[in-house]
């Protein structure tokens, strides 16, 4: 009997669609579910390709080539494991096995461990693109032993997103690497979708922009430089109506986001790393705050805002852009930063050129503006912080006043703008010789005796205030 | 042989002075530490005190009266562990172990189940108000069973600062609730300084002050509302000169803070629970741009900011003072926001008056201020949110325009002011009965079938977009 060469476990709707891909691509496939129903349903959409059904495990694993190549498309968390403790008796040394799960990268870190002691190869690969991206080529993040990718690459390489012909593929690092970035892409996601939401609100509230006219607005600017999946979907969004009302679905839509944890994993492992990313952390806190919808109803009939609106007109709509582009590449300097961060600490030698040109296509933050972080990392590896190379230092310094402006004209009006204010707040500290700390170590000093530096000598002091 | 009534291990500057204020009020006392020295150290302090010394856990444990009372003053982490796992050999059943270091509530909620079950109290306790809180009375904030607490109270209050006769000590609630409260008093203590730092440095850069002008504005405000240690202490800062350059000594500090770790808990907790408390973390993620001191000066001279800095006369100090007492409510309210979520998910049935009531003598927060949070929850103990009180709410309502304009002042002159911009975010945030989340919504509907809510119809909605 002839062996197939990749399997996969797992058919809700991302195994499903990256099983049909990867049959697309001229691989055999197995594939296995727990219910044999999501099993029979993709037998039916994958007639006529080279991909067959399995009902146990035992005959998944016998039907690949060895070393097998399994792709687990689990629940991200114990279904990982408990996948993992139900192969092992079955498989062999030499095998790879790759959680293609949106997994926390330290279980991702346990998990390759323990395997890798065992002899078994373990790739922990993000993948990025939502459903349509694992069916038509999303980014693809390996985590693992170099080894391991080796082998598993024609195929990852095959059924990934291309951009001017190169694969939205590569190999990450080591153990959790993969999942740590693809964890950090979907943190600069939260932060890219919250300043769009922030340019939106702005731009209704302060020049009144109705869905045509914001439909007009992003398409205009998804040909400049914020080029975007995203700004493209949001251009889209504007169209669509309410075949019941014939409203605008964009205004019929409640105000409350859900969140799946990768953004709140995020800050939390910032401020582990002491890395400063005000602007993602603050994209995640306005998620929460708007699922506070009642007693932000409650709210708005009591707190006092600013009673006039200073109306703008449709030229506003630019500084609004610039706004838009400059609290951007703070929040990529601080995801980048912190993945840089990262690299040090786990020593994974973290590629980030290559990191942002495969994010150039399939995942959801696939942008022109990636092309400028890819050169920028290119013409140096050892780049500190996004914002000092030519191309966005000279882009933040030409846009900022009216970026200060914006930020002014939403403070005035009472209007939120946590993202574009917290990207401000981070460039202007950045760039600060000096900030008030001195003041704050003296407090310290005063009340803990926790010391402090001094401007003028070497050392270490105490003072007895 | 006469036993000893109190235990305590750990003679560093915390333990020692635990200690003597122990003894101070006609306790009997027994110490003891790794290293015989620090142990000498204070026998020769303590002369004429009850308190003796021992030289072995043996000797210590020996020492003490059934049911013992044994306070550990270790450092958090590994060394708490350690304390136990040697003392447990010794003690008895129905023994009292109280941890009154800064130790991680969720260590807590660990040690607390281990110990109960085996038999023995175990007291997870926060002690705010550094070495002379310790000494003279500090703010206490005990986490175990309620029982065992009754045990050791007449100790605690006693030792606790007083305000108004009455005692900065009160039962928090079981295992873990003592240390958590403690967590987040030391992340509002962080907003606090970083928002006395931001008024600092905006006076310092728009109007200009000099220190000795510095001293007289805080001590004014001292005298009002803000009237707090904090406040008091930056006042008494500003006097203070270098006896060898004759220089004011705050000028030569290094703006480079330190941080211990509990700031970042608390951020990484409000993320876990699902709590905006974006105040806080921004005053952490600012001590860690505080710390890039070399990345920023070599920033500083390539980043572009404002050129025309618009200078205030020292009237324009006022509308600082509204700024930051206007933030600092914003962040109160993120923190014991904070403080009720944990109560309900860790079913530790927090009562928020009696904390802020604490928090009025002995620690690093004490403040004036207290006073109207204690009647808020006095007043109504279901409160969701500290800015619909309604002193609250009015101070904010009657301030909030010369807010606006302090921030906008910032960002107009290029001076980072994170914190003061994101608590006016997080006002303008609570206080929108809309959001944009309707388009992030969208969006994420959009890429990943994520379904939406709808404001004309109940249930659950996804469109092919």
């Amino acid at each position: 009997m002839i062996k197939q060469q990749v399997g996969v476990i797992g058919l809700a709707v991302m195994g499903k669609n990256l099983a049909l891909n990867i049959a697309d691509h001229g691989y055999s496939v197995s594939v296995y579910n727990r219910s044999a129903q999501k099993t029979d349903e993709l037998l039916k959409e994958a007639q006529g390709k080279n991909l067959i059904g399995t009902y146990s495990l035992e005959e998944f694993v016998e039907s690949l080539e060895t070393p097998r190549k399994i792709i687990m498309m689990v629940k991200a968390g114990d279904a990982v494991d408990a996948t993992i403790k139900n192969l092992l008796p079955l498989i062999s040394k030499g095998d790879i096995l790759m959680d293609g799960g949106n997994s926390y990268y330290k279980d991702t870190i346990r998990r390759s461990r323990e395997l890798e002691e065992k002899g078994y190869h373990f790739l922990g690969t993000g993948i990025s693109g939502g459903e349509e991206g694992a069916r038509r080529g999303p980014a693809i993040m390996p985590g693992g032993e170099e080894e391991a990718y080796r082998m598993l690459e024609p195929v990852l390489t095959d059924i990934s997103a291309k951009v001017d012909n190169e694969p939205c593929c590569t190999y990450i690092g080591k153990n959790g690497a993969g999942h740590f970035v693809k964890m950090v892409h979907n943190g600069i996601e939260y932060a890219d979708m919250q300043l769009i939401c922030e340019a939106y609100l702005i731009m209704k509230k302060v020049i009144g922009l109705t869905p045509p006219e914001f439909h007009e607005v992003f398409k205009e600017w998804n040909k400049g430089e914020l080029n975007s999946y995203l700004i493209d979907i949001t251009a889209d969004i504007f169209t669509k109506q309410d075949p019941n009302t014939g409203q605008y679905l964009v205004d019929l839509i409640l105000d409350v986001a859900g969140q799946k944890g990768t953004g709140k994993w995020t800050g939390q492992i910032s401020l582990d790393l002491g890395v400063p990313t005000p602007t993602i952390t603050t994209a995640v806190y306005e998620r929460y705050l708007s699922s506070m919808k009642e007693e932000r109803v409650n709210a708005s009939k009591v707190l006092k805002g600013p009673e006039n609106l200073d109306k703008k007109s449709k030229d506003f709509t630019e500084a609004v852009r610039r706004a838009l582009y400059a609290s951007k590449i703070c929040s990529y300097a601080q995801g980048f930063g912190l993945m840089r961060e990262a690299s040090e600490q786990f020593g994974w030698d973290l590629k980030l050129g290559d990191i942002a040109k495969i994010f150039r296509g399939g995942c959801i933050i696939r942008a022109q503006f990636l092309n400028h972080i890819m050169s920028a990392y290119d013409k140096n590896h050892k780049l500190v912080n996004l914002l000092l190379e030519d191309y966005f230092k000279d882009i933040v310094g030409q846009y900022q006043m009216e970026w200060r402006e914006v930020v002014k004209q939403a403070i005035s009006a009472g209007i939120p703008t946590p993202a574009f204010s917290s990207a401000l707040a981070y460039y202007d500290s950045y760039r600060s010789k000096e900030l008030p700390m001195n003041l704050l170590q003296a407090q310290r000093d005063y009340f803990g005796a926790h010391t402090y530096q001094r401007i003028d000598m070497d050392g270490i002091y105490h003072t007895k205030w």
